[in-house]
């Protein structure tokens, strides 16, 4: 988390709903992930070479999005079209995600808000933030889920713009897949059941 | 699929439950994860590399798995403990699994074999095709998630073995990402409620 003043954003505030993972649940599905130390350096080490670069990532995402019908559909407005404040309100939070991203410390106030991201992604908090009236009540899990591979895809040329030996810059990547999963996983959770997350 | 008299692997039989994904819908996923017909020539090209070091993988799989109590217990028995016999009979569809990946043509059979191994991870039908008493009635959505990573991560080095030039084993490895993420995806469907799949 870093002080910003983008809108809606509320990483590290009591506005935040605490995650309902435990720290050992946390650490296992890390595990998981493969997510290790060497990750992490990694993961610092994309920091350094994308934060110039948030914008040109920021148009390839959009890019694809506004592209494509059926995922431009779920900034629509009232009227089922392009909410184009809308998608500009977003694009300054998933900017900052980039950067929160490659700086993650994995303690309980990004837990948390990994835990928010989810939710606004679903009915419960889908369009509240920014004040939306849209035709798209949440995001399809598939669609959630799918994205890892556009999000993780897309960042290589990016991560490659370092001046990094191809090696490291595998490792960049790998390390920025790891991460993208481990939170599509935990945002993941407020779609099913407790029992069966 | 191939002829196959691999116990409980009933793909392409009257016994799997057609899927529930339209044409329509699933050729929107396939957009979504970047899924072209270039892939699909480099997955055929992975399937020629993988299929001889199939139980290679499978080792490497299964260690991971037995190294990791919070995962082999996913194949306990009534008694808690792991099942030989359980996982015995899983490898041999998760090596055939490794074939169809590559071999996929994503056509209705195969789309109703990905609802059939969906539901297998559910409490709907896990443990049922081995007649198996186990502990663990579903596997969680967390881990299926996660799994991506794994799955994807590990199966480098062994495309790397096919003697083909960089390029083309980042281009292999690019297609069976997107390839596990489509099918992870699509096995998470019976996870949740069908209007926010
Ligand atoms: C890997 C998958 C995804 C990532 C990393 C991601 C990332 C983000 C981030 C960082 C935010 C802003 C969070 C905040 O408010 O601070 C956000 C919000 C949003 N995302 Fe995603 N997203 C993913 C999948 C999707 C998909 C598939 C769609 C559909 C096109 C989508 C549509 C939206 C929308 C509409 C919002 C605004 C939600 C609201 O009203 O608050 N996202 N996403
Ligand atoms: C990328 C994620 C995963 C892939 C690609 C995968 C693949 C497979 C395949 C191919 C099968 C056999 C399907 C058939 O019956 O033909 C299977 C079954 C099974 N998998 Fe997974 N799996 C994944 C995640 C997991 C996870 C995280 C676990 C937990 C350790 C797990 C545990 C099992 C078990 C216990 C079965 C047997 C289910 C039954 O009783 O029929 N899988 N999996």
């Amino acid at each position: 988390m870093t002080q910003t003043s983008i809108p809606g954003y509320t990483y590290g505030t009591p506005q935040v709903a605490p995650s309902p993972i435990s720290d050992a649940d946390f650490a296992l599905l890390k595990q998981t992930v493969l997510l290790g130390d060497e990750d992490l350096r990694h993961l610092r080490a994309a920091g350094e070479v994308l934060g110039p670069q948030v914008e040109a990532i920021l148009d390839v995402w959009y890019g694809f999005v506004g592209a494509n019908a059926h995922l431009v559909h779920y900034f629509s407005g009232a009227d089922g079209r392009p909410d184009a404040q809308y998608l500009g309100r977003v694009r300054q939070r998933f900017g900052q995600w980039i950067r929160d991203t490659c700086a993650a410390q994995y303690d309980r106030a990004w837990l948390d808000y990994q835990h928010e991201i989810g939710l606004r992604h679903t009915a419960a908090k889908k369009n509240h933030t920014d004040g939306v009236v849209s035709t798209a009540s949440h995001i399809h899990l598939r669609y959630l889920i799918a994205f890892i591979v556009p999000i993780t895809a897309t960042i290589k040329p990016f991560l490659a713009n370092g001046g990094h030996s191809a090696a490291d810059v595998d490792a960049m990547h790998a390390a920025w897949f790891k991460a993208v999963t481990l939170q599509v996983t935990l945002w993941s959770e407020p779609y099913v059941a407790p029992s069966v997350f």
